[in-house]
Parts: C-alpha cells; sequence; structure tokens
C-alpha cells in the first residue's frame, strides 16, 4: 500500500463522489501527479533523523506508534541534538500526554511539570549534556544551494517555471515586510527580507513537531514537545522552536480526548485521560529490522512542482471552480513508507 | 464561566507559562480585549438560526452536544432552509457519524448512503419540499450596507482605521484577481473583485459547517453534513455550500476516532465505531428552557477590529515576534454562552 500524507487530504464528501471518474488527461489530479513519480523523486529519510514514538495501547489493547521527521540542518539543530540525547537517556520513557487543547496543540512530557494545578514540578531529572538554546536559533541563514534550491525555485513572485504562489500572511505593520514561504528538504519555510537579511525559519503547519518553553529567554530544552491538531498557529513561528514533523501514526495524537483544564491540560480530576509514553527511540538505535523506513517527496523535484501546482488549482472530477492559489500548509510534503521489498 | 472560542486558541505551551505575567497596558492580549468588550459588543444569535445535535452518550456515559450557528442571509438560504425542513421532519434523528478523516472533515448523514463499501444507497427517504439549489448558489452579490459594513471595514488594503490586513491566498492564475477577506454577521467571507462583479463567499476555517454532495451539477440537499477538523481546505471554497459553524462541543466531533476506510470512511469492521446521533433540532423548537442561547462579538464593532489586530500581532507576554498578520482563520469570531442570568 502506498501512504502519503497527501492522500489523506483527498476531498470528495459523499458517497457518489467516491466512484472513478475520468480525468482529463492534461489536468492530472495530485494523487495522480504522485502515481506517477518516479524513484529518484523520493527521499529516503535517515533512521538518525526518525524518532519512534509508542504510546500505551488504546482501550482495545491494540497498539499506537507515531513517527517524527525531525528537522535537517540549518533548522533548530540544537534542540534536535537535545532530543537525541533526552531519546537515548531513555528520559521519555513513562512521560505523558498532558494537554490537548482543540485546534491548537497536543503536548507531552514530564506528568509534574506540565501539570498547572498539582503543583508538582520537574519530577524526572533532565540528563547531563543538553545545550542551551537562543532566541535568535529559531531563526537561520537561508541555505541556498545554488539554482536548483527550493527556497530559489518557490522565491518571490510566481513565474512560468514556478507557478504555485505559495502565500499566508502579508506583513502590514511598520514598513510592509517582503515574506515568502518555500520548502526545504521536505519541511515548510518562511523568509522575510528585511534590510539587514534575510532570514528563514520553519512553519507551524499541522502536525509540525515543536519545543515547549516557559517565558522568554527560556527557550525550552526538548523534553516537553507539542504537535499542531489544527488550523496552523502561525503567529508561533519565531516565538518557539520547531524540531520536526509527524509523518506517520498522526491520529493518535490528533484524536485524544480534549482537556478540561486551562489552555486543554487534563485535570486532576480527569488524570486517567494522560495517554502514557512507554518510550520515545532514535529509529537508528532500533534493531534494523525494527526501523520504519519512509521516505518523502523531494522538494527540488519538478513532480513536487507538479503536485503544489495541482494543489492550488485542483482539476479532480469533484472540482468546478479552481482555487487559484494555496496555503502552504495545504501543500503538505508527500510521505510514504517503504520496506525492503519498496513501498508498501 | 465565560466560554468563547478564541480562548480555546489561547497558546503558552508549559506550564510555568501559565503565570500571569503583567501585559502592558498599551498592547492588551486578545483576552483582555473580549474581557473588556461592552454588553452592546455582543449578538445574540436567534433561536432560529442555532441547530442542537444530540450525540449518543460516550463510553463513560456522558452526554454529548454539538451547537451550530447558521449562515445568515444573503449566504447559502436555500440550504439552510432545506437543514431546517430536514429537522423539522425529523429527518436527521437516528443517523450517524460515517466519516473522520484527519486533517480534513466529520461527516454525518444516512449510514446507507454514506459507506462507499456497503452497497446500501438511501436508506432514508428523504422529505418533501426541500429545494433544488443550484452552484451559482455558492457565491452571493455583496451584502454591503453602507460605510459601517464589515466588508468595507476589512476591504482592500490596510489603512489606519483597519490596520489588520488578513490575507489567505494570493490568486495568480490567468489574470491575478483581486481576492479579499472580510467577516459578515459572525462569519468569514471572501470577495473577488472580476471585469463582472464582486461576488462574495463564506469560506472553510476549522469547525465551519458544509453540505456534501455528488458530482456537480449536484449541489447537495443539507442532508450530508460536515465540518472541518484540520488546516482551512480552503480549496473547497466555491465548490460547496457551506451553511454554518459549530459554535459548542465541536471537541465532541474533532476527536473522534479517524475511519480507516478510503477518505476516512468507517469500514464494515468498524461499523461500531460510528456514532450515533440521536436527533438535531432547530433550537428555536425546542421548549423555551431547554434553548441554548448563544452570542457572538459583532464583527463591525471596534472591540472586533481591536481582537482582529491583536490576534494578528500577538503581545502577551509569551511572545517575543509579532507575526504582522493574520489568516482570516487565525481569526475566530468569539462566542460565548449566556444564561439567563447573563453571560455564563
Amino acid at each position: 500500500m502506498l501512504r502519503t500524507l497527501a492522500a489523506l487530504a483527498s476531498i470528495t464528501l459523499t458517497a457518489p463522489a467516491m466512484a472513478q471518474e475520468e480525468e482529463a488527461p492534461d489536468a492530472p489530479s495530485p494523487a495522480t501527479i504522485l502515481d506517477a513519480a518516479s524513484a529518484e523523486d523520493w527521499v529516503m529519510i535517515p533512521p538518525e533523523d526518525l524518532l519512534v514514538m509508542t504510546l500505551a495501547p488504546d482501550q482495545d489493547g491494540d497498539p499506537r506508534e507515531v513517527v517524527i521527521q525531525l528537522m535537517p540542518e540549518p533548522f533548530s539543530q540544537g534542540w534536535v541534538e537535545n532530543i537525541r540525547t533526552l531519546a537515548r537517556a531513555r528520559w521519555y520513557d513513562g512521560i505523558s500526554v498532558n494537554r490537548v487543547q482543540d485546534n491548537y496543540v497536543v503536548q507531552w512530557g514530564d506528568p509534574g511539570h506540565d501539570n498547572p494545578e498539582s503543583g508538582e514540578v520537574d519530577t524526572k531529572p533532565l540528563p547531563e549534556g543538553l545545550r542551551v538554546m537562543e532566541e535568535e536559533d529559531y531563526l537561520a541563514d537561508p541555505p541556498f544551494g545554488g539554482g536548483n534550491s527550493p527556497l530559489t525555485h518557490y522565491q518571490g513572485q510566481p513565474t512560468a517555471s514556478s507557478p504555485t504562489r505559495v502565500s499566508g500572511r502579508i506583513a502590514f505593520r511598520g514598513n510592509p515586510a517582503w515574506i515568502g514561504e518555500s520548502y526545504w528538504k521536505g519541511f515548510p519555510i518562511a523568509g522575510e527580507l528585511t534590510p539587514h537579511g534575510f532570514p528563514v525559519w520553519p512553519v507551524h503547519c499541522y502536525g509540525m513537531v515543536g519545543v515547549g518553553r516557559g517565558y522568554s529567554p527560556d527557550t525550552g530544552t526538548g523534553a516537553e514537545l507539542y504537535t499542531v491538531i489544527g488550523h496552523a498557529p502561525r503567529h508561533l513561528d519565531r516565538n518557539i522552536a520547531l524540531i520536526g514533523r509527524v509523518i506517520d501514526g498522526m491520529e493518535q495524537l490528533s484524536s485524544l480526548p480534549r482537556g478540561s483544564g486551562a489552555l486543554g491540560f487534563y485535570t486532576e480530576e480527569e488524570a486517567d485521560k494522560r495517554t502514557p509514553i512507554l518510550s520515545i527511540r532514535v529509529a537508528a538505535d532500533l534493531p534494523e529490522d525494527d526501523q520504519p523506513r519512509f521516505e518523502y517527496l523531494s522538494t527540488t523535484s519538478a513532480t513536487f512542482a507538479r503536485y503544489a501546482e495541482a494543489r492550488a488549482n485542483r482539476r479532480d472530477p469533484f472540482f468546478i471552480h479552481p482555487a487559484g492559489g494555496a496555503d502552504i500548509c495545504n501543500i503538505p510534503v508527500p510521505v510514504r513508507a517503504v520496506t525492503n521489498g519498496g513501498p508498501e
């Protein structure tokens, strides 16, 4: 079975629409474009960049596993290193999901640290060797890599070769800034052209994973993590570190019962709703046969450009009015699981 | 208790951030602005415009209720009338939630009609008197109402009196169109300036409720409904009718287990995951004491303008970098429940 995040976002809304109508050969749907991708369009994610989070089995006794792809350089690498350190120290083993806020985030970490009502703090001492990151590390210098980099590919206004103008917000306070959006090695990013430089940063789309923190200048260690389960909270961009994205098992987190306490924390009375996290492992540390294997669609490939354009201008038979554009968070980078025998 | 949808989107991410730090008096947070709203800023929703959907109790035996605010004129009124007709014919009683697709929609309706694998269709005959709507009814003429209408209030480029430029996508295919976004009586809308007119339409934000349909030219009756549980699927705008939004109990739908069939439909094997819908009633038809009462923050009020600006430029103590703008779906119109004694 070929599994893609993109396929999850396909769209017919009633049973009749399940039927396969013919699509025009010159107007392929996003799914058709993905099906036609060549093997070279897919990039294997290194096992050092995959986290496997095992939740306690669900109430039916079925296993629950979540796979997170860690952020590539040059973004958030201090926190990413900390997370590998925490995983290898087995610090995450026995923590829990402590907060589920509708249309916002699921957050997991130390149950004592997380619970604002219990008064407990830091029941689990952190391992040694964690880096202390600065707020300036929320930003990175642009990873320009020549004419073929995705940043130049998508940068600026649409051109004939880059028809999909991915645009979210427009800055307007003070001097309107030029903010562009793009992709970097499978991740959605944004950048701002300022008189002082061109900082870039990853953006808060659905399924992105970030580092909980206290008030500034605290930047968090990576012990407290959250993922986005609603409309992209882009106001968090540049305010908090993003360290990866959920690429498998997202529904295990997004369908958890919401907490009724402030900010969606579970109250003392609903402590039984906290989902235990049995372990979080770097995939590279697992026996080779147990390592999950995932590929993402190269965001510099022509296939991805076609896919993005088709997402922005849906021509599947269901649609009568192509949108003519798309929010970057509505063009998720496709991911597929692979086995030794090839794509599942 | 004052309940607002906006409050659900508040944002601190760790326990230390729960503490109330002082905020600058000249830079109030969205929550502070709402707290200071006057009684006149709030608009009572007529009971004829509220749907009360009662789900079967959850596994703990706790009741589950969802309240939907129906779309005001001039939008989607044919479907809205159909929905009142279906509710009053008690057609919805005994239907079920048949589809839960992660980061996309929850859909409810006739279990036989919905299930693409069962081969059953239309197990429940529809009542008489339903209107057949046209695709052109996805659009409306702009409800301009003079200088104080929200459309003119937010229209076009930002001005000193309208500092929040709410912008989503930018059209670019063919002749780039001018697309603006605004609010109308509590609902997010968009409009396009074309050589032929200025059509406007409601937009697919989190919690918006729409009408499932088959292939064009079918436009659906209102018997099949869905709500958005993920990042705003704006590609559905102008392709399908939106008839309202969930204003209470959203978490009862968004946290349901995802279906493992195509498009998130529950398979035959997981038929027990379908959530029964006991009834859907127009609030006006309930005994007066049982009628839920909700108000929304007037989208033409100065308070809403301040709230929107603060959402776009977060200055709460947690933030270090205001975004300088916001997607319209990140400025949800606040709603609060009221009792006879005033706000809860």
